[in-house]
């Protein structure tokens, strides 16, 4: 018995686009989930630009006055791909609906907003998910994976790069509709929310809560053109931060994030080492993970001429989500993660084992980036906030 | 206008499934195209199956004969997704019938069969195409640019492999619905129909015909049991086909192809050398195209300082097909090769400059696969018979 | 006219080995050189283990006073390769002989020492230079001149790390003859001077004076046994050190130092990200620099679609130092760093342009060390007080 | 008691400059050797050159007539590094005079001059040895070491590849005494004997005999000015050489050497694919060990997630010869392999079990490189009479 899930879809940018084409594909790679989304809203403020992307993506209707699509009976899903400050308003009215809500990250503008969208799909009682898809990079669950088998043993390192090089040139814009990432009254901030809040995501749910963190930022470029306006404005997001951390495991931290790292297009790496074994992942090449092994688990000796990084091709059926692809060897892309987040959302509903990340373990990952620039400021170490044990349920 | 094409499709398996994919996706990522692909009919003889998988990819209907399917009016589109040695039959009568179609390759069991088929689809005047999908990784149509644009030169050396592991069990079973690949009464050959067509193809695609070949296969494990019969029978497929080739352009070619390879999944890689540069591909690292440049095309000296293998993350807008999907960093899999091969085919019949490879390009393929089957067989150098002026026409 | 050198070498642990082997190559493969090395005195308190290496490194003779040989007129050159807390004492004494003085790096325990060490060398008017032979990997000389080239561009982003992963088992002692790295009485710091005074050295010399930093250490594992007492003590080194920073040239740096990182043996990196091309170097695979260029010096266009990493095997006669050895494509190794620093030192002798580092050089380093040291202890930014101008000479 | 052993150095090009540097580094890096080389002849046709290069190295004497040298009562071992063609009548004449007796491979123009040759030393009972220095490449011997502890299991597929591209240009002349290896009547043949010898006496010393082999050689450039003559003359060698193969133990193999593979400098590897393992090896990363385990010895499950091809950095004590060198993660350079060479070489005197290959295991691979030649000529397969006994000895 197969039971529709009417979604409303706010936005239609590269995020509205990821999200469409999870919609359309989960049901015929999770055949198994009864709830079977069906596009009925695509909303947003350029009716033109709307309609059109509705019609390539499949939805029923268009509409521009996102508070008439939250009030809808006939919605069960509010999808939230808008820029980033417009995520607060509209939870908090999907969820006073009784709307399902899926955010986009990073969940809200600073923490103070963050909190209120936990408290409030809390208070509702409605399912909700923040899109940290990385998490579902078959290599990147591997990783976790062998965190549970307890093959990495007691935490040494971590670290985290996201490193990009998109914004180098002086005459890139900002802000309008496709830069609003460099428009920091509209993303509330730059390479932190953007790039750190996966890095953080990530480490977290692999290494446990980040306890304190000293940090240091930059706007490399101090002015540029604005994109509606054509005026010269300053850029006041940061361009690149970088910062210490220790996790409450005692494990020390390395986190850079940047789009000014010549070379590197989509560099989201993160290396794990403990008393036992590492990992090390990149995102441009998400089909491995490298693994080191130093201690059997059957108690063997570990023979000491074989030893090497061991470059793991995740995609035998083995592997998270590979037994719903094709054949061993053959890769998935960036746009799977999102159909198994989805697919996961769904399967956690149905459950009643919610899937993470929810806005409360986002809230997390928002109080370590409000640190992180609360530090880059005052120029010292600053203690994060993020609740052990709460974080703990995170794993 | 768009017009509604009807898809037919034979078949369930693991080609159905990447099909029917391609089906679903074309229109969302190639809005431009006119025609629109509907599922129609799945065509397979097991109604219980064929019922569940039209069921999850939406096929308005099922059918088990196929001699049903290709006479009926409202069918548009032919596609061959069942066992090698069903091809010859459905697609001849398709190809009465008026049918557009499309088969899977290796487009037939040997060259008689294929010859007749590309005779009867031209007789017909039908649109057609093979699969052979690989030429729409996005690396791969790079290197064909790189050889247009001259930066390859003179060619020297080609070498090709397609590796695999899957059948070194003694325990795996031969034929059946899963396992007819392993069949050679099915499948007409082993590893030289299913994964030296592709090296062989792409090899012709790049360097232009083969003219002569000296090849030596191998059986490596001579009995299996049947999954069918359960008996124990005498394996008569190649599980291993290595050759040497001469290129029309007087280049050296090594090939080789086994499912007996440890630790190499999908490892169809090639390597070609020319006198200004040098291209390298991995299938399982399908981002990436290893590129050396010697001659700068501007003619200024090369740097010997600077020489290196260049590693191009093959992601940028500027790519092959890639504007079409994320952003530049982002990755693609496996199946969006049947996307863009679909997507060339029906933009090729829009266009009326048909997309490649057809089934006359197909037939110069299995020209070469016979010639190295009957030089493994009188372990002597075969002409292979490729026509290099018709060959030239796939470039 | 080839001029004998007699070398009184201190120590016969690794770096003496290591030193000793540069020595006797050093005429062979650059025979232009006029100063012909002669190891004359091998000083060491164990005068049973120096006579057995005196013997197989073919020293003339043995000693176990060190004051003795800084005191001989029959020897010219004093290489200091002994424990680091005897740096100072010896080098002082060294100048003031009128000797020529080489000294392992870290060149003392502290700013303090390393000052007086400088001072002394140059009133005395002597040769001198530390060893931090990194510099002199072909692929790292070839950074430099990447950057003296101008293809990096404007810096924007450092990062260098130094992993290994020996220290890990509880059960390695500290201290003593083999392990004195371990004892900080002994070594002044741990991993701080012992690796990242190596990746601080690199990163002035490709990217300038390093102004500030912030720094976090660790000791994990809080007692050892000391080899030469048999007892339990604490640790009193630093097992891993992290630290942003900040450059002159405005560039961000990160760095990481350990002996944690499972896997990691020689893990000796750095990445430098310009404007116009980024650099990558990994220790472990010591042929390679790794190069992105984006501007093309001639300022032709980027060809978006042939962009990439490329990997130079820094092998050709035209690569720093590669046309004394053998022929494009065969590797040289780790102990070749040494001959070259050796080579260089004397050419400089020669050519009285004086190789670097030298003593005032390597101050500079030691600041940097001191500061990072000073950060994790109060836990805040520290001004480096390395002289911009001074260390621009370095360059 | 250490015994001094003094050396004829036949020819002073870049093996001879290879092999003096392994004489006087033997015996500090195995200094439990008790053979000590003395370099006391340096012979040679050009009195000048010969000069200079002894000097350099530390030759005591110049001698220009070759059979003086091979009479002196005061020379121990004749090592004979000068062009291919001279091989034979030095080494018998050495033989004859009871001198130990090294010779640079290959050994020989032909089978016939290697028959003799292998005859010639064993009848005068004279230790012997052919530099295929490879076989001391720590990584590979550890490959050797592989197969030796059964971990590769029963052999499938052995490919070799020794890829360089430094002939490509028109302009480079042949002959002459930098560039013999271009000349067909000094060198014998060209990429056959000088890069394919070294790849199958790696492949049938990992993989046991080479039975049968049917092959393909091309020579691209038909013309080039001689060094010598200044006259443009047919070019007669070999520039690329291409074959398949079958060992004795049924397995199949893929060879193939050119000097026309732009980008490839010293690009010698190979890949054995078994039943329970793989390897791969590549010259140009001499470092590392590929190395895929399928069936753990122990006889544990192979768990299926974490399988992968495992990169070993072979730099540990517990590596081939790797105790002898640094510290884990140093590496080593191609120098080494002549170094191991030696050593291996005087400690087989010492104990009485000869070093590998010896004149006779060389001469199995030259009867394999005669049987490529004259297939390339017949174009058909050719047994290769290697004796499939006496070749088992090698192992």
């Amino acid at each position: 018995m197969n039971k529709p899930l009417r979604i409303a879809m706010f936005g239609y940018g590269f995020m509205g686009k990821a999200h469409s084409n999870a919609y359309h594909k989960v049901a015929r790679f999770f055949p198994e989930l009864k709830y079977r989304p069906e596009l009925q809203v695509l909303c947003a403020r350029d009716r033109e630009k709307a309609t059109e992307f509705a019609k390539t993506w499949g939805y029923a209707e268009v509409e521009t006055d996102w508070r008439k699509v939250v009030e809808r009976d006939d919605i069960d899903v509010i999808d939230i791909c808008s820029p980033n400050h417009t995520h607060f308003e509209i939870a908090l009215a999907a969820a006073k609906n009784g709307k399902w809500v899926l955010c986009e990250k990073p969940l809200a503008m600073n923490v103070r907003e963050a909190e209120e969208m936990a408290a409030a799909v809390e208070e509702a009682g409605v399912p909700n998910m923040v899109w940290f898809n990385y998490r579902r990079v078959p290599a990147i669950a591997l990783a976790r994976q062998l965190v549970d088998e307890k093959r990495i043993g007691r935490a040494f390192h971590y670290r985290g790069t996201y490193l990009q090089d998109w914004t180098i040139a002086q005459d890139v814009p900002q802000g309008g509709a496709a830069l609003w990432r460099l428009d920091a009254a509209v993303a509330g901030s730059g390479v932190t929310g953007d790039l750190l809040a996966h890095s953080i995501d990530t480490a977290m749910w692999l290494n446990g809560p980040i306890t304190s963190v000293v940090a240091d930022t930059e706007t490399f470029i101090k002015e540029r053109v604005h994109q509606d306006t054509g005026q010269v404005q300053p850029v006041s997001i940061d361009d690149a931060c970088m910062f210490l951390a220790r996790f409450a495991n005692g494990s020390m931290g390395t986190f850079e994030s940047t789009r000014y790292a010549r070379g590197r297009k989509n560099y989201n790496t993160f290396e794990m080492n403990g008393a036992d074994g590492s990992v090390f992942f990149d995102l441009e090449d998400p089909q491995y993970l490298d693994f080191f092994e130093h201690t059997k688990t059957s108690g063997e000796k570990v023979e000491d001429h074989l030893t090497g990084w061991r470059r793991i091709h995740v995609t035998n059926f083995e592997h998270p989500y590979m037994d719903r692809w094709w054949v061993p060897g053959c890769t998935i892309g960036y746009e799977h993660t999102f159909i198994h987040a989805l697919a996961d959302f769904l399967a956690g509903v149905e459950s009643g084992q919610p899937a993470q990340p929810n806005f409360r373990d986002a809230l997390q990952t928002q109080r370590v980036c409000d640190a992180v620039l609360a530090s880059a400021k005052s120029r010292s170490w600053v203690e994060t906030g993020v609740d052990s044990a709460k974080a703990a349920v995170t794993s």
